[in-house]
């Protein structure tokens, strides 16, 4: 568990740690590849969500993906991409979080995403946690704790 | 300033903070952009150090770089690659750390970076530090202080 007072303090940005989703490039889950490949490659980030028709997330489509279906056996072909859509190449079951509230968990997934979309009950998409914001967050925490705080250690030192 | 207990605990896990250079694919700037878009796209990192023969950092190359370089007037031409090489695309004076221990700027040029180069005094690229392996150690802090310590407000609360 994190500590309260530690809590306290990264969480006095959390109104900033989500990118609201009308701020967020996504991409639906039936766009050809040819038009992912130009979204994805003009607006500055790897990876994005995908949305069906109703603003439901249903999965991730990065850069990556699009340029591995164009790998031919004889070197890449960008013809490859011709019928296929971002369904064909997207991410699935990727994790995602609720509320900015759950720092434990976003701190935890975020190890190994580099940002997490945030859901509504319905799986509706609301925007992104990134890991610029938390970085953000923890630069005011490591500076703010013994500005306002004295560390007491709980155990007495025995060898000293 | 980053608090001293703070830093003793963020640094425990300090020997991890770099992923050594060996472990890391790069690219070499005279590399044709064919080669770059092979690299880039099976190796799972959507940016790369670039580096001259002699092992020195020189630019920082992402698979967004060269896929802006295929797209042509009437849409994505492969073709339009061919002659080019690394030193074409790649960003050239990214922000670089030379020790693990400057946790202080680490965190900062973190916000903006989903990585940082690290050089010794002579250029030589040795590793890098990324965020995620930040965030495995912000992890370890935000679960131990207040398990070690216990927090003193420094100034009186006055209206409580």
């Amino acid at each position: 568990m994190i500590g309260k007072h530690i809590e306290e303090i990264l969480k006095e940005n959390e109104e900033t740690f989500i990118v609201p989703a009308d701020n967020v490039a996504t991409l639906l889950y039936t766009h050809p590849l040819e038009h992912a490949l130009l979204i994805l490659s003009t607006v500055g980030y790897a990876k994005i969500p995908v949305l069906d028709t109703d603003d439901r997330l249903i999965g991730l489509v990065s850069l990556a993906n699009i340029v591995e279906k164009m790998m031919g056996l004889t070197g890449f072909d960008y013809g490859l991409l011709s019928n296929l859509t971002v369904a064909d190449v997207m991410e699935v079951n990727v994790p995602t979080v609720q509320h900015s509230e759950d720092l434990e968990d976003i701190l935890h997934l975020l190890v190994d995403a580099s940002f997490l979309p945030v859901v509504d009950e319905q799986q509706i998409f609301r925007g992104i946690i990134t890991r610029k914001e938390i970085l953000k967050s923890v630069n005011h925490l490591v500076h703010e704790v013994e500005k306002r705080y004295t560390l007491e250690p709980k155990v007495a030192i025995k060898n000293k």
